[in-house]
């Protein structure tokens, strides 16, 4: 068998992006960690580290994280069944990468009640998809939630359902640049929000309106920042209709040209053997993931 | 003078994060940027950037992007007074670091008005204070607004007021974890929601009511996610308090221990030779942000 000690030092200071954060996390000194770390290096006979800040892992690495992962899904599942092995009594730890949107809107009210009931604890990452499923390959998180149909080697991925966008903006912004009513040409002009350099979504819809140019626009990546930006008149910008029903219903923000939605499917990406905790929640997420999304 | 085409590609490189967008950005081929570099690197006799992904600048590529930020902002106050050098006739851009829970909450509410009528579009980039001024250091925003008083090289700091925290949970949380009512001694092990491994508010609201052990947390990177975990009753959480008025009105809330909040002073830094629109900018929030914020 592998040294685990090791492999769980590794992990750690990936985990807590860095070496004293790690020492601390499993009560050991830094110079503890850092001996764990050139001890499995001697091992496997090339490093599984790169020390900048924070550190990262190498190929190697990678693949030894991967493996880590597993092992603990594997292990609660032999806790459940042998409890007496279970000594620190603490309650698991699941690390998910998932999008900004999700986590905005609907996540938590679908894992809600599961990981309250289960106690587990959430780990959570935001990461865009192509960056949530490179965790995902690198063993870094057990679950990955994107818009991304296809799974990495060893994982399933399973459509949810799509989360629904509409094109918004206030009645001041409105008024300030379609004060004739929307207008398809004026829209180039008219500040747009975008969440981020790899956030396509205004550009799909502009697309979709036949506006091919380039637009202005603000960059916020933030959810929440991003819709109370659209409700200050800073621009217009696709907001998950669930995340505006109140604004809608009061008039605070209105579509921009008249039912025009877009929909993102969304993939749940999971370890094919990732244990008993990760297949049910996988189970819960999809009967619950329906109540709050479209179907694909 | 220096050769500004230069310093617009190294700048491009690291505000896109990479050759390819920078190439898209500049209306230029890739290898034309890659040609600008190398020549920049050759004049200046050493390397500008580290070829990563994203790609980052070296130390003295760092000083050549503060000069381009300052450069820029000094440039847009003399196209005001010279209308005819402003050729492209495009709103300016303003690049500025925030903390998460500002841009969640009041950030666009205080700014919205004058970036509307000065038509500025706004790039904004969320980081935890430390980040924030490494990035005002590195001259990649104008502006920081941050936690740390201490002013970066070149720029100056004005206390802004506090955001007020309250210590939250859902009802039903509390009824699990404190069926008797609330109790120092059950909160260690009555899960926590924390923003990511920097942020130590958790902590230090732990320690102001004595409890100095390890507590069990969730790690949620969002501050609309982290309000919607503690809606759905998966941890406890310090919340701003302007963010859930209402649900506090509505008894979906409630703060766990009575009347404990915890205040979070904010600081604005900006660059001492950033220009009109940042001057200008930097007044209107000294005077708006009163509204949104505690004195401190």
């Amino acid at each position: 068998m592998f040294d685990y000690k090791l492999l769980a030092a590794l992990a750690a200071v990936i985990e807590q992006g860095g070496f004293e954060r790690a020492a601390q996390v499993l009560g050991l000194s830094q110079s503890a960690i850092s001996q764990r770390i050139k001890l499995l290096e001697a091992r496997v006979g090339q490093p599984v580290l790169v020390r900048a800040t924070p550190p990262s892992p190498t190929e190697v690495g990678r693949q030894l994280l991967n493996h880590v992962q597993q092992v603990r899904l594997l292990e609660r599942d032999l806790q459940r069944q042998v409890p007496a092995l279970d000594e620190e009594g603490m309650p698991e730890r699941l690390r998910i990468a998932l999008n900004a949107d999700s986590l905005a809107t609907w996540w938590a009210g679908a894992v809600g009640a599961f990981c309250a009931q289960q106690q587990v604890l959430l780990d959570l990452v935001v990461e865009d998809q192509e960056v949530g499923l490179k965790r995902m390959r690198a063993g870094e998180v057990a679950a990955c939630l994107c818009g991304s149909e296809r799974p990495v080697a060893g994982a399933r991925s399973l459509p949810l359902g799509s989360m629904r966008y509409r094109a918004l903006a206030s009645p001041a912004f409105m008024a300030r640049y379609f004060p004739q009513g929307f207008a398809v040409e004026r829209l180039a002009r008219a500040p747009a929000i975008v969440f981020g350099p790899d956030d396509f979504l205004q550009h799909r819809y502009l697309a979709s309106l036949g506006v091919q140019e380039g637009f202005l626009h603000h960059l916020c990546p933030s959810s929440e920042g991003f819709l109370r930006m659209t409700e200050a008149g800073l621009g217009w910008g696709l907001v998950p209709e669930r995340q505006v029903a109140e604004q809608l219903a009061r008039g605070e923000l209105v579509e921009i040209c008249a039912d025009t939605p877009i929909d993102v499917p969304l993939y749940w990406h999971h370890w094919r053997n990732g244990g008993q905790l990760l297949a049910q929640l996988t189970d819960h997420l999809r009967h619950s993931a329906r109540q709050w999304l479209v179907p694909l």
